[in-house]
């Protein structure tokens, strides 16, 4: 049987509960293009009710574990819940790669968890965009929680799980992790962390680093003060603590107009990103050619500068 | 006394062998601007001759003891050497900042060690670019080596570091290395893997690792196979060997051509880099006034996609 590739009929599909329709508008928008769009415009005023929880946390941090009971938590409750598991260094997707992703699999066989990996196809900025049409997808068809979980702490990781409604950053004690934290920029981003792995030493002193370091940023009267979390994800000691304190973040962004600031501001700069794309392919386009290659040999024979060159090419797009 | 900061005077000054003129030019081009580009013009002809050698691995791996006993080894020979430490999680610069850089210190009061660091300031890609002219500067004033250390593994660390004429990896062992190095895509730009701390356990485990993983990827007869060189950068134990990796490598790269090849590619793509750097400036210069805020409404209304708005600026952009 010939697998259908048709973004209306996939939609119609998806939006009627097909999760195997979901998975391929999923595979059409990573891999981007024409396709990409139509499913994007027509899942765009479809979605906006699902809410988003970023996880990111340095490798071996045991966000994979972490997510895996926060779906377990989810379903207690009997809601659907969608995983995106975002790896910028990994030119594979659409399936669990990961060893430790495995585990996700328990839930393989419940039609309401549906569990898909993201990955780099050349672009990373079009990996964040991809996520968010991927997120689309999923809160389109009618899924209220999304989890997206990233592998690391780059930029590009935090870049995409700091634009989650609520974003838990996970750390583990022993490992330096608070000082690292607050060099990548997780500090920021934070809308509350676990301490994973809390029956280690070192847990009392990396809660008091972190705790001193957010003190240090106090964001000020009424602001949100991010939790601290103590968790065991392998045995699933503090759960339901971290689950609280999301749905605790959750009420205090809705309950002042800040969900809807949030995801404003978060749209404006999908657009922005969007037309820095959009340029860049422009640019791309513009550096090959005979006048392209001209002005390259220039470059290369030291005759003229790289700004000079690029400068040259940027006003020839203009023209 | 005034700081003399035009670039023209500052450039003779530079020139002429004055190591804090030279740090002024450094703090220029990372400012941006115009001054950075008249910095850049006249730099340009004069560089070319300088050797480039990136050091990145994760974080914690020694990369700073190792840079520093490098250093030592390329002053026993006489040389000059300039070492820029790039940190793209950290907005500061034009000092040592982390403690371990204290001990590169020990070559302060030495004419011939120029050490300086570089910060993000605001755009990620715009640090890769001001690396590319510090690095300029340091050649045209006829400092023959020049190594880049960069703190971490993430795309922008391993974009930076991964550009040098050799690029040297240091992981340790114990610490699953390996694998992350595999992730973090430092297989693919390594030249010469070191394992330091290679007086603990789990360094067999590790190379075994490196090398089956580097089998894996043979790159063909001919090509470059990154050897892979125990040391211990604390004792010093093993620098003579990186160091001779790293003369061998440059040997191969000189021998058949593929010096200046490499090159020209990283020239190639520094043109490409600027030309997106400056349509993006276009695309934020876009981002503003009545009729994108009227766009933006649209699409925060859900009244229209990101990409519909996307594409209706690019457009406004063309005409």
């Amino acid at each position: 049987m010939a697998r259908r590739r048709d973004p209306a009929e996939l939609t119609d599909a998806a939006l009627a509960g097909d999760r195997g329709a979901m998975a391929r508008l999923i595979s059409l928008v990573e891999e981007g293009g024409e396709p990409a769009r139509t499913v994007g415009r027509s899942m765009f005023p479809l979605a906006g009710k699902a809410y988003t929880v970023g996880i990111t946390g340095p490798p071996g941090a045991g966000k994979s574990t972490l997510t895996d009971r926060l779906i377990g938590r989810i379903r207690k409750d009997g809601d659907a819940v969608g995983v995106l598991a975002v790896d910028p260094t990994s030119p594979f997707s659409g399936g669990a790669l990961l060893g430790d992703r495995v585990r996700m699999q328990d839930h393989a066989t419940d039609p309401n968890v549906f569990i898909r990996s993201m990955a780099t196809r050349g672009h990373l900025g079009g990996l964040a965009l991809a996520t968010r049409e991927a997120i689309r997808v999923l809160d389109a068809c009618g899924i209220p929680w999304v989890l997206v979980e990233t592998v690391g702490v780059g930029q590009v990781e935090i870049e995409i799980a700091g634009t989650s409604d609520t974003t838990v950053v996970v750390l583990t004690p022993g490992a330096g992790d608070s000082v690292q934290a607050n060099k990548a920029g997780l500090l920021e981003v934070a809308d509350l962390f676990v301490i994973n792995k809390s029956d280690r030493p070192g847990t009392q002193d990396l809660e008091r680093d972190l705790a001193f370091m957010l003190h240090l940023s106090d964001r000020g009267d009424g602001a949100w003060q991010p939790p601290i979390v103590r968790a065991v994800a392998s045995t699933g000691e503090g759960t339901d603590q971290v689950w609280e304190a999301i749905l605790e973040h959750r009420r205090h962004l809705e309950s002042d107009g800040r969900l809807v600031a949030r995801r404003q501001e978060r749209l404006r700069r999908e657009v922005a990103a969007i037309v820095a794309r959009r340029l860049e392919r422009r640019a791309v386009d513009a550096c090959q050619g005979a006048a392209y290659e001209r002005l390259l040999g220039d470059v290369t024979g030291h005759l003229l500068d790289p700004w000079a060159a690029a400068a040259e090419i940027v006003e020839s797009l203009a023209g």
